[in-house]
């Protein structure tokens, strides 16, 4: 068990990179994105209108270029160099000292493969492209490190697997403290603070949560009652009562990846017609899991749970397509959708959550974050999935 | 006591960037980022691969345009019409849709006012620019909505006012329950839980977060003992001792609204040179507001509280410039920056923050939320800044 990616691991990303990226004539990268940089380096930070990249000539080490007040917790990424820049805006723009540091790389008049062309950050931030800044030809190379980021290594899906298992963990003290008369802040604060406890306690001084707040989560998000069918609520402080359908969501952050686990829960004893929603959602999950193997397309999986709806005469309660991958962010390429065509290939990790909405009454969603393999896919949340186990008595 | 921004507000809001853009020979206007969104229109929500945007012709009603999945949660926004479309990506990628609305809304051969040349979302999202879709000039209209944010209108400081109540609140329970022996985690959560509890209870039930998690939060957020020295590290799961230096945090939403309140806390009796860079600290935060006026410029404050440090020998601690706009960004331009020209007028809303970091032993900071009068600075965060009210006994 690995509560953090290797550094051989982050030492292979960056030769792929570089050997993909260097056959193609560029020689150096630049890059913005705060999980992009997470991803080529380790480092993690809260960002701020203070641009950061990490950026590198190919065949040499990688440069992560920072405010100095990142200086000191630059220090915990993973064999880089630190240069550092005074302030955001300062006298002289960051942008133009990230010129001079490309000059000293030699790679004015190369190409440099960027996955902005310039730092995107909000937060107030003003400044000029990177392309207005340094004689170099800028290549956009988002889509590229997505797709690198879109098939897991071993290490990753061992991350995500023991993410699970924190989740887990989180979402049984959910389920536990979950009574009716009580508000959803008091049970999700109670469950992600005793879940992130242990976490600490079990994965030692040496694991490090990558962003601010408790690393182990569990929690309804406005998900209570009738507003249970609101995909995306935000957290109200309804008390729980008999007869409420609840949809749950948990995570846990380790080494960065966080999967994710979601439950529909029946407050008291489940009535027909709720439980002929949460038998069908069931039912929908169940085959678009079985719809994940590798050479299947993305969009073959989404289309079998769509026919699914049709079938059922369910189609006007459908809202959302069946899942995404994920990784260390929440949500990432490529999508369970019938627009996507991504063919599905081992190591992918998915979402699978198919959801029935029905406005004023409930929503019924379970989510679980399943690993492509060989030939199928394998459940990483092995949290109970049946009705019988989810009813709050 | 306002907990949300009035309809009211928000039709002056709309109706100053219509008669702004209109001026310039703009016909309508289509903003994607969350929170430009959530200015014009109340409407927050959890960013994902699905774009999101609020788009209209001037002198007709806004539209919403969201995924499904959001519908019923953007009824919650004030006074507009929404638009849906199924899924993203779908096969048919939800930019032509956009596309389609904005023909429908008669914008196809106009000028255009967007704060982006499309989505700029991550979570895997892909797709074209605006100005790909349309027929239309898309004009960046992003930092005339900085400017408009800048200066606060009598509700917003409101807002951040009451804001700065619950962070107090949060804060006091912080410090109650820091305790040698426990461990950043359980005090944070504990604080946050009974603060946001109280909050909920004295808010009522009208009272919405606009952010999932708890609404009033305090923490260390890394920064304790010799970690108190790096600005923005992460959590980490020591126990505080005696001896320790902590620099502390506290927010609350209140309506969207955050107030920023940071303390430097001592746990146990102070020794000489905490008790020094403790007194530095404070007196150049004083220092800081008092330079804080309508007429002066940004970079004034900056430059008053470097030459602070030089005169008292300790630029090599210094990491940061003195603060930054807020409201319903954590950071917003200006910057109290040595870079930043801009012209401080009454109702901008400021961190102040100068902050003293000696790696390997502390790191001093506090940071107060102030409003500019008509004459000077007005602090919004009422909690203690002496040493003797910050010691943990």
């Amino acid at each position: 068990m690995g509560i953090r990616v290797s550094d051989g691991e982050i030492a292979r990303r960056r030769r792929g990179l570089e050997e993909g990226l260097g056959a193609e004539g560029l020689a150096g990268a630049c890059l913005f994105a705060p999980h992009n940089v997470f991803y080529l380096s380790r480092f993690s930070f809260i960002a701020t209108e203070r641009p950061i990249a990490l950026v590198w000539a190919f065949g040499r080490r990688p440069v992560l270029f920072v405010p100095l007040l990142e200086r000191e917790h630059a220090g915990e990424a993973c064999d880089v160099e630190v240069v550092t820049y005074p302030e955001y805006p300062d006298e002289r723009h960051p942008m133009e000292r990230l010129a001079d540091l490309l000059r000293d790389l030699v790679l004015e008049g190369k190409k440099i493969g960027a996955d902005s062309d310039g730092y995107g950050g909000g937060y107030g931030y003003r400044g000029p492209k990177l392309s207005e800044v340094i004689a170099a030809e800028v290549v956009l190379v988002k889509d590229i490190l997505e797709r690198m980021m879109a098939v897991k290594s071993p290490e990753e899906i061992e991350l995500l697997r023991e993410s699970a298992v924190w989740a887990n963990l989180a979402h049984s003290l959910l389920q536990e403290y979950t009574r009716p008369g009580l508000t959803e802040t008091e049970i999700s604060a109670r469950a992600s603070l005793e879940a992130s406890a242990a976490m600490f306690r079990a994965l030692g001084p040496d694991y490090r949560p990558t962003r601010p707040g408790l690393p182990a989560r569990a929690g309804f998000r406005g998900q209570v009652g009738p507003h249970s069918a609101v995909p995306h609520a935000i957290t109200t402080n309804v008390r729980i009562k008999r007869g409420d359908v609840l949809v749950t969501g948990a995570t846990a952050d380790v080494g960065g990846y966080g999967a994710e686990l979601e439950r529909t829960m029946i407050v008291g004893r489940p009535t027909e017609k709720q439980r002929r929603y949460f038998e069908l959602m069931l039912a929908a999950q169940d085959l678009a899991i079985a719809e994940i193997r590798p050479g299947r397309r993305c969009a073959d999986v989404d289309r079998a749970v769509r026919e699914f709806f049709a079938r059922e005469g369910i189609e006007g309660h459908w809202r959302h397509h069946t899942g995404h991958a994920l990784g260390i962010r929440m949500h990432e390429a490529p999508f369970l959708d019938i627009g996507d065509d991504t063919v599905i290939e081992p190591g992918m990790v998915f979402s699978v959550e198919p959801g029935i909405y029905i406005p004023g009454f409930a929503g019924f969603r379970h989510s679980d974050t399943v690993v492509v393999t060989g030939t199928g896919a394998e459940r990483l949340t092995h949290y109970p999935r049946a009705l019988a186990d989810l009813v709050i008595e």
